[in-house]
């Protein structure tokens, strides 16, 4: 931490707020300019609560944390990328790995045509919502535990396997049995009692971004998964809300690359939500591969017309098909990107 | 709904449009430009999975909603404004009420010292949090039900009322039984899981807006504990997340006067995180004071500086007391503000 | 500046950056933790570039800027109000300063009539554009010379200040000559050509905050002018752009209070723009005498529904007068503002 | 557009509101539902006016424009790109064109020595700033005229084309004399006064998105310039505000996709800018290859260390010939991705 004290503070103030930071269990050493003193914290102690404690005090002008305030998500911890296996697939490996399914799992005939579309267009992974985060009561909510039985039926007949969300802590028991990743909605990135839960689920977690969470914030997030004991996190960048409204948020996309410079979890690109828009789906898609992400989630529906969430910006099954061929040679690409034999070097 | 075709749409396309609308129970009526065909949808129906539906047409330009998608929140449903009795007071009537104390409730003399400070000034009801949302996992989370036990001593020595924050649906019973007013942070204003739970917790509630969450998003997770049973909600603006950094959050404050428009339930503000800062606080209370809200939420810490949470945005007893004294001018206007008068001649 | 090394760095590492440091003409101190060396620069330099210089060195994880960015507009460099004195109106003194008017100058009955109805109601100076920033080109531009000449009409007949815009750096002199105020608006606030051409006008100025400029790019701003011979600056706040949609900007209030702390410059807040619905002007107008603005500057139209622009957020001759008979209250409890008396010790 | 009236409007209430929209010389066509009047209006106007006017009517509910506001930069306009030559290059062509060169021209050595770099490792245009748009008035502005004569020098030595930006209308002719495109930067995109003075300079523009502005606000201010007379104008994204502090703006990849689809203006990708971090720029730029971007504007500099400007996002000659080394076989796929059939078609 470095703390920068108001001009002209006199030495009893300096005093004071070093006393303060030793309190927390640091060392202190100060730098003084002619007009302004600058004090230095090192040392290990509840960062936070310090620095809030040190922005209550009147002389203090500016506490700036500098070390990062997450540990075991952290490239500084792990420089190999964390691999999740799922049904024989890695996410986080060698292989580009592509989810896709509905938004919402309506009814036994449709999941089990999604599943097969995807499936038969290289997809791994069959997403689909049996518990449906809705901003009116109005909305369809879900099938819930009928829901994850069909899903469970589409996982027989496909082999794929299966990601769903869970939106309370108290459905987690249930959702772990059926699903083979749990996926915590952009509404609950901060819903720290489900976080909590999530460390001793047993299953891997793909987690998306807040529409309004920073990538710092993200990252605190999983480390609130991992540090509860599931170090099987993959992230999601899924776009954030600003004042832009031709798409439906707004792409975060050097967020991928950011992340991938400061945590080893995986990082997953969602382009459906991400645009809300089904035509612009496939070119974003193309940038995620280059960017450097580790896989796509994105929304297809055998008949987005009729859908019952999201149709806007589902892929209808051509659509998806004519995009996964289009992928291939932006993944041959992949494969040997640039920060990949940095990130080997480094290993 | 309004929804607008594509230039040049064929007949076939139109009445394909058209055809899709009315399986939704809505009847259909169009105006033919010269250019573009525009259909209006009158009716009960689904709204939302309807214009989804709709804007997943390749045919359809723009899908518009014209009705509010709420209701029992909205001044349509209910000109009066919802009062809320607590312990003698009422919030939405003629007093203006001060709702004061520490972020955390730390320890038995700091919730005690806290709560005669806040009653000696003319606050009514004590804040003070048992659980924490915390964005790192490292940091302070809260005593919990320990905590929940101080509350009530204190309540039992002031006779003010508790509003303390339930964070997951697992604990609203237990919070229930020892808080007179339930607090929703900003990261669960959609936690939609916990938002049905509070429609059957027999407690007025306090809901913050997300950081970046809308108006009418706000309204519609008031709109889910009304629908689910419980019409005791208050609102609660407590600052946006935007670009600025000069302040913690930028609060919205035209937002508490667009909500006296839209609805009938009490409209709160909270200072403290919308500034994070000490100092603006009691300028911000005053403009509160004068644009309508029906009351504050400050935080209030019998010595900042030692807080375990949020100190920097605490006011001391001696400003807390001071900046009571101020607004008792400003309440004074408030009781005859202009809207009030349009409110009665509306009931 | 605070300068924090990445962790391990070496020393060559850290002499090169200090060797950097001072070739910028300042002295370096360290702090050399366990882990992680951090360097404190003390001085007098070109901070900016400095910054930037050492942002691009390697082994530098982080480079701070402690002290303000802007002199002439700081607290530090004076503490009293600047006054701004305008045809016997001082702004930033002892009087609350309405100023009103249409968006546009439409005409000379149209302009002469504002200039009553605001004057009649206690208004002290006019606004009405004669040059018009439009979003399109197809919008009304202005009436341009014509309108200036219809602002000076509407002066010699009242007796009123005139505030009016200007957009380019060569219309200045033009404006300069008819104009009492030259108003520099939001888009505006970082042309930096237009706000050196500021320096020597020779008029005061009211320099709007842009939509997406923080309070210290506005300070920065009003410091262009300053620095360049005019210290006549006062600063708007008409809101800023957010994801919210249920007001036009949103209004941050809080700003203002903050600028007050860091500034001697009078702030006048722009309810129109920041709500762009006239029933939200009146309830934020009070708002803005509360929290201690200096003035406002309100859209009035002798009759709204025919305005050539902005006709939502104008209010009508009656509003105008009702809001400005309900402000006199507010503005009795204004003079006497607690801040207020802090300003006068500090002088 | 379309006029939706409030709840119970009186059949008078409707009959102003027609008559209103018919002043504007629009035919009105309305639908009666059983609680709502919504009304069309067809034909051609004065739209914004028109819009403003009826929101300012108390029985309008709302009022939306279907048709887009622009015309000359709109698909439906044209379909095929606009191509614009400049020395040999052409631009929105078969050819992806990377521009680049440092922020500030320093002196002749750097610049010569820049152009040498980029030139060498295959960019076909050489950019460099003369006019410097600084938030700080005491930062470095620019050599001005000697910046100019510098490039022009540049370009003599290496055949490369300049792009250089203009800050003022005052300074069109002089920057238009020297340079082969004019930038227009962020701040500048809705300086309207600038704008239409570009319509008659004779040069191809490149116009930077506004920081906050929407891609819409973005194409009607290349409607300014091409309805003023300049139809070799090429749209540039770099980066939006958002609250994201990782990255110094957030890049809005997605509006390049948005961009493609709604005008036939070339779309240029600045990947410093919209991430302030040089790690981030060759895993950003293959992005921007892949989604469909026309060209990349690159920061490089000699020795990014001592760079006056921006050196913390400025590649150094060694990263950038790697990173155009590692797009090349991005560019082959580039030259045959699926949305330019879908053009060539459509033309």
């Amino acid at each position: 931490m470095i703390i920068s004290m108001k001009l002209h503070s006199t030495k009893e103030e300096i005093a004071q707020v070093k006393a303060r930071i030793e309190e927390f269990g640091y060392k202190v050493h100060s730098i003084e300019g002619e007009e302004r003193v600058v004090i230095g914290a090192v040392g290990v102690g509840d960062v936070t609560n310090c620095l809030e404690s040190l922005e209550a005090m009147p002389q203090v002008e500016k506490a700036v944390r500098i070390s990062a305030p997450y540990k075991f998500v952290s490239k500084e911890f792990r420089q190999a990328k964390t691999e999740i296996k799922v049904r024989g697939t890695v996410i986080g490996g060698d292989e580009f790995v592509v989810m896709a399914g509905p938004c919402s799992v309506e009814n036994e005939k449709q999941i089990l045509e999604s599943a097969e579309i995807v499936a038969r267009a290289g997809a791994k992974i069959l997403r689909g919502g049996a518990f449906k985060p809705r901003t009116s009561p109005y909305d369809f909510q879900g099938l819930e535990l009928e829901g994850l039985k069909l899903l469970d039926k589409a996982r027989r007949a496909t082999g794929l396997g299966i990601i769903t969300e869970v939106m309370s802590d108290r459905d987690v028991p249930m959702v772990a049995e059926y699903a083979d990743i749990l996926q915590i909605g952009a509404r609950n990135m901060q819903n720290f009692s489900l976080l909590k839960t999530l460390g001793q689920c047993g299953r891997p977690i793909l987690l998306k971004r807040g529409m309004s969470s920073t990538v710092k914030e993200l990252l605190m997030s999983a480390e609130y998964i991992v540090a509860h004991g599931n170090p099987q996190v993959m992230l999601c960048e899924r776009g954030i809300r600003t004042f832009e409204t031709v798409t439906r948020n707004t792409c975060d996309i050097a967020a991928v690359a950011a992340l991938n410079e400061l945590t080893h979890l995986p990082v997953i690109l969602d382009p459906s939500h991400a645009t809300g828009k089904r035509s612009l789906v496939p070119a974003l898609s193309r940038a995620a591969v280059a960017i450097g992400a580790d896989g796509l989630i994105v929304e297809v529906h055998p008949n987005p017309e009729k859908a019952m969430s999201d149709g806007a910006q589902s892929l209808d099954p051509k659509q998806f098909a004519q995009m996964m061929e289009d992928l291939k040679p932006y993944i041959e690409l992949w494969k040997r990107r640039p920060e990949l034999a940095a990130q080997h070097v480094a290993v």
